[in-house]
């Protein structure tokens, strides 16, 4: 078994916790909650809520916001052990040098109130130590089936890439649903084009799965369009991104 | 038995002719493919060449491209019966008066390629006359759990929400492949991400799911992402798209 110690108590923490738990490779050794008030009720027999209780573990996990991160790890009470923290767009060399650094980046959207299936989370794995490295890919194959070997830049980069996939596109429904709401529509009307818009990338390239007005240069819809659009931000977002569709791509 | 001919050759008529003939409630009767080229293979004994073919039907649906609508509906060589069009973005009125008319939209994005459930795509609907609207909701029905009635002008914008919620986020998608592409990053780590994102608003209001760095006004993030990104184009969009996420909504 893996002893794994977790230090934060949001979203990502919450999870993985979840995950480690249930997981027979590894063992859910002790979890940090600074704020006495963030218990986890089935795990509050080791929740604990500062550092300096933290026993010996193989692996210690630091999942708490970007900002926190240095401090976190410069205030461990111990030295020469693997500590990982769990961002996407931190490097690993933010973890204080006293401790055999490392990245364990699940890379998922996460909610609280929501259940996360962490087998389907590719996990992005980066270690200073090629054993260290190893031991994070059995911490993250006992939770998952993806893992990737990724370096800090190559991470940076795949957030930015994360933020258009997901945080973008979340906000295009927004201002779908906004639409709808507008002219009497049921939002609903529009899940199951968002599904299959979706489902279709999982086996098609994205380019070559483009539809639409704009790639199809259909000149007067995108007019008509832009007529009806009221919003102005709107009306600024469907140009912007017909333009990028039209023209984006010189390759 | 209600008999349906389809006037089309297209992804729309394709997978309507299927779903029709695997119906129990409705007969596929004709389909007319002007381009003797495109004929459908399991429907070759229905498939004819000119609307002048035409038998009796209950229902004509004409799945062409918006701009060939009315020109089909005028060359029609009968009158009285009810002819409806399969297009997002025409007004009922593009079909000659002579015949009774209506529209039957299937929102949903068509590959040939790829198989689809007709039984989840929603089906818009309307009906110059209440007993056309009638037979148009059991012919939807037939095929399909979800029909709503919606106007012309709705629909239209129903439509430009379909741009968002779909065209524009496939858009991103290609985004998102060609950072990864650029960092020797396979696109696949996103795929889960992108699944969950989609998954997450079929019982979340998309506001409410909004996520990253745009909505937690992390401006260290928002400017080293900008400084990450090397097409201008990119870097546009992510401006526009975090400016509207932070003060798009006014409410």
């Amino acid at each position: 078994m893996i002893r794994v110690s977790i230090i934060g108590s949001g979203n990502v923490a919450f999870h993985l916790a979840t995950a480690f738990e249930a997981a027979e490779q590894t063992e859910l050794l002790q979890i940090v909650a600074r704020n006495p008030q963030n218990n986890f009720p089935k795990l509050s027999n080791r929740t604990i809520h500062s550092v300096q209780d933290l026993a010996l573990a193989d692996v210690y996990l630091i999942a708490v916001s970007d900002d926190a991160i240095a401090e976190v790890a410069a205030s461990l009470p111990f030295s020469g052990r693997l500590v990982a923290h769990t961002s996407g767009t931190v490097a690993v060399s933010a973890i204080d040098a006293k401790n055999r650094r490392g990245v364990f980046y699940p890379l998922q959207t996460f909610s609280k109130s929501k259940p996360v299936s962490f087998s389907e989370i590719p996990i992005c794995l980066e270690a200073d130590m090629p054993q260290d490295y190893e031991l994070l890919l059995q911490v993250a194959t006992a939770i998952s089936e993806q893992s990737y070997k990724i370096n800090s830049e190559q991470r940076k980069s795949l957030h930015v890439a994360a933020v258009f996939a997901s945080n973008f596109t979340n906000h295009l429904y927004s201002i779908a649903s906004e639409i709808c709401d507008e002219h009497q529509l049921s939002f609903d009307i529009l899940k199951p084009l968002i599904a299959e818009t979706a489902n279709k990338i999982q086996t098609l390239n994205p380019t070559q799965a483009q539809t639409g007005p704009a790639i199809r240069n259909d000149n007067k819809t995108i007019e008509a369009h832009l007529k009806l659009l009221t919003d102005e931000n709107h009306k600024t977002i469907y140009r912007i991104l017909t333009q990028s569709i039209q023209h984006g791509k010189k390759l």
